[in-house]
Parts: C-alpha cells; structure tokens; sequence
C-alpha cells in the first residue's frame, strides 16, 4: 500500500550530500514529499529528514540506495506514532474590519502574529501536518498573501 | 563583507530542480547554510529559502546563476528585516530529580512539551536563530538525547 514513510538521514555536512541525495530520487523517480536539513549537536553532522511516498518495497529500496551514497552515515525509517512536525508563515489580508476575528481564528490555533500592517498581518504556526493545512484553510477565506513552509522535521517518541 | 543573505527561490514542483540547484552551489562552491523547500499556495511552486554566505558580488552571481536553472521561476533577496524562523525538536534527558526545572526552563522559551518517558522530554521550540540557539544552549546542560531542525524559512514583511 502506498503511503508516506519518514527517513532519519545522517550525512556528513557538506554541500555535495545533498545533490546526490535528491540525484538519487530524481533518477529513479521515486517521490519525495518533504525534505529538510539541519546540523545536529555535532556541527560535523547534519539530519535530514525526508518525507516519501511508497509502497513497503519501494520504502526498503530506497533504504538500500541511500546506503551506499557517499557521506550517508546512516538511515532510519521513523515509526507510525514518530513526532512529526513544520512551521508555517502566513501572510494574511486582513484590515481594521476583520482583524480580530482573524486574530481570534489564529488564537485557536495557537499562532502567533509576528508582523502587521495596515493591510496585512503574518502568522508563524508550528505542528503537525493535519493541524496546519486545517489553519490555512481557515485564513484562505480571509485571502493568503504569500506562505512559506519548512517541510517537515521528526523524531521518534522515548 | 561575507554575511548571511536568504534567497525566497520559487519552483515548479519537480524532483529535479532540488537536485539542479544544490549541485549548482555543490559545483561553484557557494556555501549554503539552509535550505529548506516547501508547496505554495499554488500545488504546482514550490518556494525555497535558501540562506547562503557571501560578500554582495557572490550572492549576486549567485541570484543570476539561479535564475538560469530550468523550472526556477523566480528569484528574491529578502530584506534584513525580513521574519525568519525555524523549528528544533529536542530531546532532552529529564527524570523525576529534575523535570521541574527543565520544563521551567522550556517555560520562559515557551518550548512545548510534545512527548515525555521517564528518562528525557521531547521539545518544540520556534522562533529566530538566537532564541533557538539559547534554547538549545540551556538544555546542553541537562543532555542532549537528539535534535532535529527544520532549517530557516522566511518572508518579507508588510
């Protein structure tokens, strides 16, 4: 069944890893949601975090590949009930005749307005994907003036 | 004067031009310190932020370099005001002799509390770069287990 897994990817941190990381998937065409990238607590080590899409077979092929490209150190598949979580900016139109029942939508949803302007205002929410896209949906019928997302970052529980 | 500069870099959403850009700055040697890439608005753009080192006369070549990359729509340099922000998960060793205090800590950073077993404490935190820094900093001192960071996104105010 085709669903989404999650990879835990440490690599040695340097710029070339990524190129043949994303190579790897182009190529053969398999589908990657979301990937991220940060350094972890050893600045000589990045993780990356990719979302991609597959039935169990595919999931185990890629596994494989990622293995043997040069400055992987090693991947993991993330369990079912891993903690999964991105960060949106949203920019919202919103003006003095509905800036607070936007602002009252966002406090549901525990974002927080990092800038305003006569015309608009930006949020910045963090949480799981369903959480999210549930936000945005809700700020479209005000009118979303740009979004930026992260993609998302996860580790397992315990 | 080499600084950090972010590039909000829009795409098709394609696997390719992930691999077409990070070979572009894998080949030149441009040093990349973030990137993360994410869906717009729109299914079929993808944005990029990218945030990269350079004196001005790179980051220019570097924006005219990008906008030669098949499926790369367009490229912006964001003010030095812009909002940028990111997301660590940390997981942090905590017990009963000193969970108070670490989740006090995580208090005054309002850091979320997303998992707890009886040997650590997961954590979200976002926020800019310094604030996630100090954050992090703190928690060294109770022990690290893991972190996971999404890399910066941003957008320009107003």
């Amino acid at each position: 069944m085709e669903q989404i897994h999650v990879l835990s990817v440490f690599v040695n941190n340097c710029v070339g890893v990524l190129t043949r990381i994303s190579g790897l998937f182009a190529r053969r065409g398999y589908n990657i949601k979301s990937l991220t990238v940060g350094e972890t607590e050893n600045p000589a080590v990045s993780r990356m975090t990719i979302e991609c899409i597959g039935d169990a077979q595919i999931i185990t092929q890629i596994k494989s590949q990622l293995r043997k490209v040069v400055d992987v150190i090693s991947v993991e598949e993330l369990k079912a009930d891993a903690v999964c979580r991105e960060l949106f900016l949203v920019k919202v139109r919103a003006n003095d005749t509905n800036r607070t029942a936007v602002m009252g939508v966002a406090e549901i949803y525990r974002a927080r307005p990092l800038d305003v302007t006569p015309e608009t205002l930006v949020f910045e929410i963090c949480g799981d994907r369903s959480k999210l896209e549930s936000f945005f949906e809700m700020m479209k019928t005000y009118g979303i003036v740009e979004i930026a997302r992260t993609g998302v970052t996860a580790m397992d529980r315990g």
